[in-house]
C-alpha cells in the first residue's frame, strides 16, 4: 500500500533561534520513499542536515523572528503488513549483545532505570525471559495507564508515570523502556507516523506517535505500550534513548508553537496505481 | 613527568553477572602511555574491548560468582601543564556547532537541563557569554556546595545539588554541566585520574575524580567545579553526557564493593630517567 | 457590601465513598453570614459536622454511588475594603512566636521547606525582613510564574513550581509559602471565594482562590502571589499548611467531577438594603 | 521493670538560633515517670515548653553561640510486655473514624500518599483489610528494604524508599506509614526511645528509635516495620503526620551537632527496688 504523510507545523518566535528538526523519514525508510522527503520552512531558512549519533536524519536551521512554517508532504510504500510478533525470540545475554546496543541498557533522562531495577523484578521477574516478558510489561502498563492529553507535561518520567498512571503516548512507552532497561533488555523510545490504517471504527485524529523498540534475537522489535496491538503503517522518524533525544523539534530559545497538523493515511488504490 | 596511574578495585560477586568496565585511558591519551594499558581480571575471564558511541575504550566481560579483582598499574607521559586558561574563547552560536557537538546541549539522567533553563538564566544570564560565563558557574557551584563523602548517592541529580548544596565531586560536575547546557553552552561529563601533583599540603587520598568539559571556539577545555582551580595531571578516562554514560563499572546484576584503592602519582624525575 | 456566594459542584460516584467537604465559610466568618450556610448534599445523605485541627469547619459524608450533587449559596455582608497592606509589620523571632503558630514553619507536602533553605535566603536574603521581605517574595513569584489551567496537576510541589515557573493559583501561594518558611516566616495556605469585585475590565470565571497568610507583629496577614494587588471580597473558607489540608473535596476512593461552578459576586445596593 | 532512659546531646552553635526539642517523654507516659524528666541546657537557657497541636510536650529556647549540651537522664516505668498484637483488630471506615483521627490520612512532606494510591492497592489490596493488612504492609518492606545508615537523608521520602529499598529506620516507618494512608487506614509517626531489652545477642548501640502507631478498632496500636517483632520497652516521645513534625531538635538556623549518645536501658532489679 502507499502511505501519505505529512505535517504542517507552525510557531510564533519571539527573537531568531536554532533549532533541530526530527521531521524526515528514518533512513532505514528511504528505499520505500515514493516522493521527495524534503522539510519546507517558510520564511525560507538554510537547512543543514546531518545524522545524529542514533542514526536519524536531523535539520538544524536558524528560525527568524515572527510567524515560522514547517511543513511536508509525500508519498511512501508500506508493505501493509502489521507489526511483526515472534513469541520465541530470545533475550541476548549482555555480554553477548551488539556493543552497539549497550547504550540502551542505560539511565535517560525520563527513563531513570536506577530508580526501577527491584520495581522490575519484583512484577516481571517471574515471567520467562524474551518475548513474552516484554509483552507482560505491555500488558501492564497496557492496563494500568490511562490515556489523557490534558495529563501530558514535558518534565514527565517513567517514576512519574509509574505513580501517576495517566499519560500520553510517549508516557507509556517511557515506562516501558525504563522496565525493559531494568530487566537488561535493551530498549529504545522510537517516534514517528502512526495512522488508523486497519483499525475498525477509529476516529482518533492523524499524529504523530510514540513506540518504542527492544533488542531480541538478533534484531530489533517494535512493541506499544499504548496501543498494544500489532498495527498496520507505522513510518518511523527516529529513535534514540527517551523523547529527549528525539523531540520533533528542540529550539534552543523561545518557539510558541500555534498549529500542528498532522496526515497519515492509506492511499485509496486508484491513486496508488497511478503515482 | 611521569605518571604511575591505576587501581585495585575488588568485588564480591554473588552469581555470575556481565559488567562493564570504563577502566582503560581514554583513546586520546594513547599516544602518552609508556607502558601497558591492560586490565587485570582475577580469576581470569574474557574481554571484549569496544568504543562506544562517545568515543571511550570499553571493556566488557563476565564476572563469575565469588571474588573479583580488577587491577592495572602503568606510567603515562603527561605535560605537567595546568589546565589551559583561555578567557577569550567564544562561545559558538548552536547553528555553528559541529553536529556531533549537539548532543551535549540535550537533557541527561542526572543533568535535567529541562528544569534549569529559567533558574541558569537568572543566575548567569548577565555574565559575559563565553569563558567568562562557564568560569561564573564554576565560581558559584564552587562557592556554594560543599563537598562531603556521607552526601554522595547514585541517583543525585543536578536539582537534588542545587537544592542539598552537597555533595562528591561527580555532583559538583552534574550541576555544572546542566547549568551550561540549560544556556546552550555543550557540556559533558569526564572522568579519570587526578593526584594531588602541584597542590600544596595536599593529604587526599588518591582517586579517581570527575571533572567537565565544555566545547568554546573550536575545541573541548576541561573546567572543573569542584576544586576550580587550573590542576596539573589529569588523566582522561572517559566522557559521557553524565556519569551514568561512564561509571567506572557497570554490572548487569549484583556486585559488592569490597576494596577500591587508585594510584594516580607523580614518578620522581630518576625513575623516570631510568624508564 | 453584600456579597453572594455558593457553588454547584457535581461528580459521578462510581461505587459509595466516604468524602470530607471543606465547603463552609470559615469561623472568623461567621459572623458576617446573612443567610444559612448550608451544604446541600443530593441525594441525601447525613452530614457530620466538625472542626479539623486548623480550625476549619469539615463535612464528613457518605456519597452514595450514582450522581452527586454539592451545593449552597447564601450572602454574606463584606466591609468591602481591599486586603490591609502594613508595610511596618515586624517579623517575630521564633523565640518569641505564639505556640500555635510554630507549625507553620515546617515542611508539608508540598511546600518542601528543606529544599528552600539556601535558595531563599540566596533570592531574599538581602530584603529587609518583615512585612517587605513577604512583599518581596510576592512580586518575584507573580512576576517569574505564568498562570495557565492546562499546567495544572495535583502532585505539583513548591519546588516543581520554582523550576517550571507555570501553574495555577494554588502553585503560586504554595511557593511563597514555602519560600516564607524557609527564611523563618510562618505561612499558611488559604482558600475561599474570590470575585472580581473592583476590578476593571475582568472576565474571568467566579471561582475559588487560593492566597496565603502570613504571621508578622501580632497576626495573620492576606498575601497572595497570584494577584499580587489587595484585593476586595475574599471569603475565607479554610487554612492550613498547604492544599493537601484543605482540599475542597477529599474523597476516600474514587470521585468523578462533572460539573464545577462557583458563584462570589456583589450583591447590587438595592438587594442588599432589601436583605 | 524500670528502665534508665536519657540523652547527652551536643551542638556547635555558629550563631544564636531558636531551637525546639522533642526530648521530652510523651505526655501519655508521665504518669510511669520515676524521676523528673528534664531538659537540661548548657549554658543555661530559658526554656518555654508547650503542648504541640499533636499533642506533645515541647521545648523552645534560644541556644547561644557557642558549644551546646542538651542532656537528661531519668527513670521510667515499663510493664515489660512487648508490643501487643491483636490480629482481630478491624479497620474503621473512614465516615465512622473519630474527627481528630481523620487527619492520619492525608499527605505529608515524606509521606506522599498521593503517589501511592495504586501502588498500595496492587500490593495489598488482597489482603484482608485491618490488622492483616497492615501487617503485610510491614511484612513486605522489612523484608524487601535494608537497613543502613550510610543510606540517611534528611530529604528522603517513602517514595525514594520505595525504588531505593535502602533507609535507616525513619525511612521504613515512613514508606509503611504512607502505604496505610493509601489504603485509607490512619497511620502516624512516632519516635522515642528503644533499647534492646528482650533481644537475644544484640549488640546495637542504644539510640532512639522511630516506629509507627495505626488506628484500628478503637485505639491506635504500635507497629514497626523496621524491626517487624513485638519489642519490649519503647518509651514514647512524641507523634506526628511524619518525621518533620517530630525532629528531636529543630533548629531555625545553623546548628552543627558534634556529639550524640543516647542511653536507653532496663535497671537491674537490685536497683530498681532500692529506687
Amino acid at each position: 500500500m502507499t502511505l501519505r504523510v505529512g505535517y504542517d507545523i507552525q510557531f510564533e518566535i519571539p527573537a531568531s533561534v536554532a533549532m533541530v528538526a526530527l521531521l524526515n523519514v528514518h533512513p532505514s525508510r528511504v528505499a520505500d520513499l515514493r516522493g521527495p522527503d524534503e522539510l519546507c520552512i517558510e520564511p525560507a531558512a538554510q537547512i543543514n542536515s546531518f545524522i545524529d549519533s542514533f542514526g536519524n536524519r536531523c535539520a538544524r536551521f536558524v528560525a527568524q523572528q515572527g510567524p515560522l512554517r514547517l511543513s511536508s508532504s509525500t508519498l511512501i510504500y508500506d508493505s501493509g503488513l502489521p507489526d511483526r510478533v515472534s513469541p520465541d525470540a530470545r533475550e541476548i545475554p549482555v555480554q553477548e549483545l551488539p556493543f552497539e546496543v549497550l547504550r540502551y541498557l542505560y539511565n535517560s533522562r525520563y527513563c531513570e532505570v536506577d530508580r526501577f531495577s527491584t520495581i522490575a523484578l519484583e512484577l516481571f521477574g517471574a515471567v520467562p525471559p524474551g518475548w513474552s516478558r516484554v509483552q507482560a510489561i505491555c500488558d501492564w502498563i497496557h492496563t494500568r495507564v490511562s490515556f489523557g492529553y490534558q495529563h501530558a507535561r514535558p518534565t514527565k518520567t517513567a517514576l512519574d508515570v509509574y505513580t501517576e498512571r495517566f499519560g500520553v503516548c510517549r508516557d507509556f512507552q517511557h515506562l516501558a523502556v525504563t522496565m525493559c532497561r531494568a530487566l537488561n533488555i535493551p530498549a529504545r523510545y522510537a517516534t514517528g507516523y502512526l495512522g488508523d490504517i486497519g483499525v475498525p471504527n477509529s476516529a482518533s485524529p492523524m499524529d504523530f506517535s510514540a513506540w518504542f523498540e527492544v533488542y531480541l534475537e538478533d534484531r530489533w522489535w517494535t512493541f506499544d505500550a499504548r496501543h498494544n496491538q500489532p498495527r498496520i503503517g507505522r513510518v518511523l522518524m527516529a529513535t534514540g534513548r527517551d523523547a529527549s533525544d528525539v523531540a520533533i523539534t528542540t529550539s534552543f530559545g523561545m518557539a510558541n508553537l500555534t498549529h500542528f497538523t498532522i496526515v497519515a493515511e492509506q492511499l485509496p488504490p486508484s491513486q496508488t496505481a497511478s503515482f
